[in-house]
């Protein structure tokens, strides 16, 4: 099995499995959060690249390859992405380094399978 | 070998390599790590929910793992968890969602072999 | 004018303008912000002790300060509150120490206009 | 003095500071900072829309106060700026409240000296 | 009074009030922290250059500022302290800036009351 | 294959790849991150150091590898990476731990492949 599809099968039961908890304050952070990435006064695009970039200067892999995946649905080309998470690391430092290894391995690992 | 089993044994391993270092601070953290979680003003189950709480907002997933463990010996239910989980979610922000993902994935684990 | 009421007067009015903005992924965090420290499975007390000591290892003062507010009102005594700050500063390291200077003149402020 | 004309007086005579000072790192560092925030695959508004949310999530208030600058003289509308920092605070959670009340503060002062 | 004598005594007071509190994790995490920095395998003034180092990447200002105080002390020169806190900048970001800033100024503070 | 190939190689193809795409701020941040680490006012040791010790207040474990592998060449002894880390975990908190235990395994790895 592919990496994509291995991240977004687990992604997937373990989102179902939190919401089966019932629980009120995870569920509305999940509809937020489907909420917030729509169309309005900016558009889906720049929101999905504000995703991208703010999860690669907090270092979270996961959530970076999150809005990789929404970004190539979007058609974002690679210098786009590469341009956008260089300013990333510019800004949050040599540290965000060893994420944008990964980061760029998984967007070619999106980019294989079309 | 479950991953409940390997997580701590792991953990075990490494502490006793360091602590066989004979490095003073490290010895003198370790020790002051037992004694904080035990009951003072505040009881043991409300300082391991810090312990949980704090890990989960800093992202550390092994140190989730530790005070979910911990949290599980001292009977804390599943809904009581999730519920502190939730919180921290909010404070923290989606960014703690693949760690709440690892950390609700590990309860279950902790649950599975009672 | 106290420090108490400087800070609350300031929160309030910019939480104000923010909410006049009528953004609607800020209101509803605001409003998610409200029912999540509501007593549930977990009751109040507990829960804002959780927003303090995350608030505090992630070094945000004005979060310990609104936090150390609410704790004030729910009757937490200096010795409980203390404690939950010693266990945050050994989870999140020396580099909490100065958020924790603030935070204990502060709760002496809070004590000091009873 | 206003708030606006007292950060960009702050900034500019410590930058002059840390230039004279011949340090090689901190003068290219600077240098690719203004190269970083040109117009390149992604334009200028898009890029100093990463730059303001990057540190928004990272609740550098001084780094939000230097992209809202650039983000008004790129004029950007009011409605724009909140809702990138209202998807901001949602990746970040609610330990970036605090900032965002003083960013919007900020936001108004750019606008009442135009 | 001077920003370097204002520093210390509100450090020094409030240590004092966080050391009256008894609370045995603070007294013990105050004491590591003096024995940590002296001479070992490494020595003092490697040791304050970490302190440095590690405050200015973690973005703590009064950290910082008394990791200067004690290099200052230690006879480090302005070129290796200037140097110290530009590898820091590159490994922490441009989001390190405003604090290195505040650093550089703290520092030629220390410098004219020579 | 060892880990500290594994890890190696994997960085070299990725850093390869991350050139490759021609993006000038990447190359310059590559370019400035070598300058960095010469040796200048400061050594190359004290530098390294520098290096490792803010890698792990920061949580990175693929940069605290590389900085251990850097520390390995220029002959640190075991007392001196084991003091230096124990620094970082003062400062940076128990939250460092999980850390400290993954990068002493890596440093035993270094000394057992010589």
């Amino acid at each position: 099995m592919n990496k994509v599809k291995e991240f977004n099968d687990y992604r997937s039961r373990m989102n179902e499995r939190l919401l089966e908890s019932n629980d009120k304050v995870i569920k509305r952070i999940y509809n937020l959060d489907t909420n917030a990435f729509m169309d309005g006064h900016l558009n889906k695009k720049t929101k999905e690249l504000i995703g991208l970039t703010a999860s690669l200067v907090l270092r979270c892999d996961d959530c970076v390859k999150y809005h990789l995946g929404k970004c190539f649905e979007l058609k974002f080309n690679t210098e786009e992405i590469i341009e956008a998470m260089s300013v990333s690391t510019l800004i949050g430092g040599t540290i965000v380094i060893p994420h944008l290894r990964k980061a760029v391995e998984y967007w070619d690992e999106l980019n294989k399978h079309v």
